[in-house]
């Protein structure tokens, strides 16, 4: 293999990985790959060599030295390495090949906190760093995957091309996905669905906040198929059906498509419809823990999201319940005899929680710009999601739309067309909690996101008591509405008698 | 000042630290304390001076050096200082003064991965450390606070006869508090609030929790009070008259006494009721956000802990909210006719939800122990919270009752007490919760506890559908409710006519 033959090198060739090298080939560019155990990379050479038209241009290398000075300066290298010390291991046996201004792409599931060290570090020994969320699992990865780069701009400037070329498309027209590509037959044209979302960990924040915002859709999903099933006797075959309607208006989503897809699924391994025999009890890896992490962290009221990775958290605890459902009881399901009414009013509750939750992750984004010194553009970060991830949808457009009429949006709900919505689907909304409740069905989701709905759109909260609390038991103070923000007040409790004072702190 | 004269000593002379120095000195000990700003200990001794009959027991120290020397060996010295960096920098100024085998307590609100590193580097040194969780506020310092310490068994033998003197009593015969303690008068006789919770980061763990478990508790009491004041619309004092009522009963407990105290309070500065002019924006100082987040990393289901944090965030976002409020629409609230019912049924809504939300304290403490090595014993933990700690209460006798009969009792909620009082209450719940949903007013703790009671009661969940979800789009794989647990199966979805296959993880 020549030197500096390689336009790009990649490391890590887990399935991921393999994915986007091969996307990155089937956009012209010769790509160096690498792999820490050689036997992965001969296979996946192997498999190059049957099925992929672009085989050409990967150059696989069992060396670390040989795949860096394959690679044209200034380097451009991603890893997909396990996140963590993983990463860790592998930039700091990179970084004594390298050179100075070379580029190290982190495209892995990096805590951003992190990526801002990594960033700082490596920009220190003359290096340059980018840490990016990839997103769209395996298929976006081959074909098309919405990428969101954090670093410096003379960094991207490094990245863009290959990022833009190897990234989801969509037909600015519509706000659609462009679909299509095959093995050595991209997609051209459309928008790509990457930008540089800003410095540092920037990119693997908003792609943490992406995957936040997947738990509570995915969620919320459940939670209206459980409904549907146990309120309306449907069985999933009828409600791979609704879906099925549901993704041709306002809810149309890749994750309303496939839940069609996988509820119209019949069991191969017996009878009957597979997803019946799916056990229920959810896995989870981390980034819907960190986002309501940080929102709790923040401050941020990003309850709907909490509650997603809490139920992920109770559905595990499987024998658990299965043990308490012989020991409490709550009252007999009643089927809901209207099952087209039932439809039409889940659908409505599912999208006007949805809205919910969006707010609730773009709340949190704009609260972490301020706390790490980032400018996020909303309207991007929507646009890019629109293709390529996991919670790409219609509703995204309507996103980019609402923060393009402003771009200083204090809360998406406030949206004229976000707030139609929630204003036309809130009677049906609150119908099926309340159905929810007397059945004793959990909806913990469709819940906590109506009760941040009905808090942010109350001018007063039962707060005051608290306050008062805190007062009375820790001297923590309090305000008062009727003097001005920003004084503070004591009373020593319980005190009948005795003056309020003010206080200076 | 003689050296060697003190029993004990004492760093930081804010109000905590001066009530616990004068609790100590009230039970006959003699004890050195000093402050990093002596103008704070001279004015502290001023007031010794004028109204504490122990004063002769309070021995002031200008110098650090001075203050070690004043303690006999081994030394046993208390921090009441600010948390994080401040602790860590007066332990570095302490050590070179100290001799092998002297304690350090750390009574203040410390992280619990704070104190096991602090055991461990100062057990490496020779030294003993106790992280000693300590709740009460101000007056339980003075009078009697729940301490919660963690260390070694030798360490606790040493500051075991202080912690004993010092805590809060209680009757044994009723499980109550024993009040009436007065300067230089304490309470004698009684059970002590306070045991050995466990080594290293176990007692500031358990404070953690509770202190967790208290911002439940005033949010479930501020809901409460918001519905019987919108659906019930009864002034303040009227409430205040049902929370004396509901004092007497089984919801009896200091937040619901003191509630009762606060809603009967007249404005001083004005017209009315105090509690109607207190803004509504609560404070947080972190505990309550770090058992949330610490339930979300063990995966353990907390989610009304978790929304009581984020309903204080929310309420803190005052301004967004009544702007917001003139934007968004809701219902309007209906009164309800039969205030008695209402007042019936939100008793019960109370009650059911804080079983719930003790249970996930208690499950999250379970989950813990098993992550940081610790063995927990719940039955000594709910019996030294049963008085001196801001959530002292009936109930938790009833809490330590459950575990004497079953100290493996898996979830609070299947004790047969709680479990009839579940049983008992749902009904009333449910309605209260559902008027809720109806009138538009946000109750995210007593719906979230709700769907908490719903989920675990439930043996299956609708994260079959989820798990499918994330095979489809992430090959996560699943397990069958036909087979054995841990095994996994994948489909290549959509795949109609495709087998599925087995994987190995």
């Amino acid at each position: 293999m020549k030197n500096g033959n390689a336009d790009v090198g990649l490391i890590g060739l887990a399935v991921m990985g393999q994915n986007m090298a091969l996307n990155i080939a089937d956009h012209g560019y010769t790509i160096a790959v690498y792999n820490r155990n050689y036997e992965r990379t001969r296979e996946f050479m192997a498999h190059c060599e049957r099925a992929e038209p672009s085989r050409g241009r990967i150059l696989p290398s069992a060396e670390l030295a040989e795949f860096v000075q394959a690679i044209a300066r200034p380097r451009r290298i991603i890893l997909l390495v396990k996140a963590g010390a993983g990463t860790d291991a592998v930039i700091g046996q990179l970084l004594p090949l390298l050179d100075r201004g070379d580029l190290i792409v982190d495209g892995g599931n990096a805590h951003w906190l992190d990526t801002i060290r990594r960033e700082r570090e490596l920009d220190a020994a003359g290096f340059r760093f980018i840490g990016s969320g990839v997103s769209g699992g395996e298929i976006g990865a081959r074909f098309g995957p919405s990428l969101m780069p954090g670093g410096s701009a003379e960094s991207w400037r490094l990245l863009e091309p290959v990022w833009q070329a190897i990234a989801a498309k969509v037909d600015p027209a519509t706000g659609r996905p462009l679909e299509g590509a095959a093995p050595g037959r991209p997609v051209t044209g459309g928008e790509p669905c990457t930008a540089l979302i800003g410095p540092n960990g920037a990119g693997h924040y908003v792609k943490m906040v992406h995957n936040g915002i997947e738990y509570i859709d995915m969620q919320l999903i459940s939670e209206s198929y459980w409904l549907l099933k146990h309120l309306g006797g449907l069985e999933a075959g009828a409600i791979a059906s609704v879906f099925r309607d549901w993704n041709e208006g306002e809810l149309s989503s890749y994750l309303i498509e496939i839940t069609s897809d996988i509820l119209q699924q019949k069991d191969p391994s017996g009878d009957g419809f597979l997803v019946d025999k799916v056990l229920d009890a959810a896995g989870q890896k981390g980034t819907g823990q960190w986002t309501a992490a940080s929102a709790l962290e923040q401050g941020v009221p990003a309850n709907a999201i909490a509650e997603a990775v809490f139920a992920r958290a109770l559905s595990a605890m499987k024998e658990e319940r299965v043990a308490a459902s012989a020991i409490l009881q709550g009252p007999e399901v009643q089927r809901e005899a209207n099952a087209t009414h039932l439809v039409d009013a889940v659908r409505n509750a599912l999208y006007c929680a949805k809205i919910c939750a969006y707010a609730q992750g773009f709340q949190l984004m704009a609260s972490a710009q301020k706390t790490y010194g980032w400018q996020l553009d909303f309207a991007t970060i929507a646009r890019i999601w629109r293709g390529g991830c996991i919670i790409r949808a219609r509703f995204l457009q309507k996103i980019t739309d609402a923060y393009t009429r402003d771009a200083a949006l204090s809360n998406l709900m406030l949206d004229p067309y976000f707030r139609d919505a929630l204003h036309r689907g809130q009677d049906h909304w609150r119908e099926i909690v309340m159905l929810a409740v007397r059945n004793g069905l959990p909806v913990p989701a469709l819940s906590s996101a109506l009760a941040y709905f009905d808090g942010y759109r109350s001018a007063r909260l039962p707060a005051n008591l608290l306050q008062a609390q805190r007062d009375y038991f820790g001297a923590h103070t309090y305000e008062r509405t009727d003097r001005p923000r920003g004084r503070f007040f004591h009373l020593d409790w319980p005190a009948p008698d005795r003056p309020e004072t003010e206080t200076g702190t």
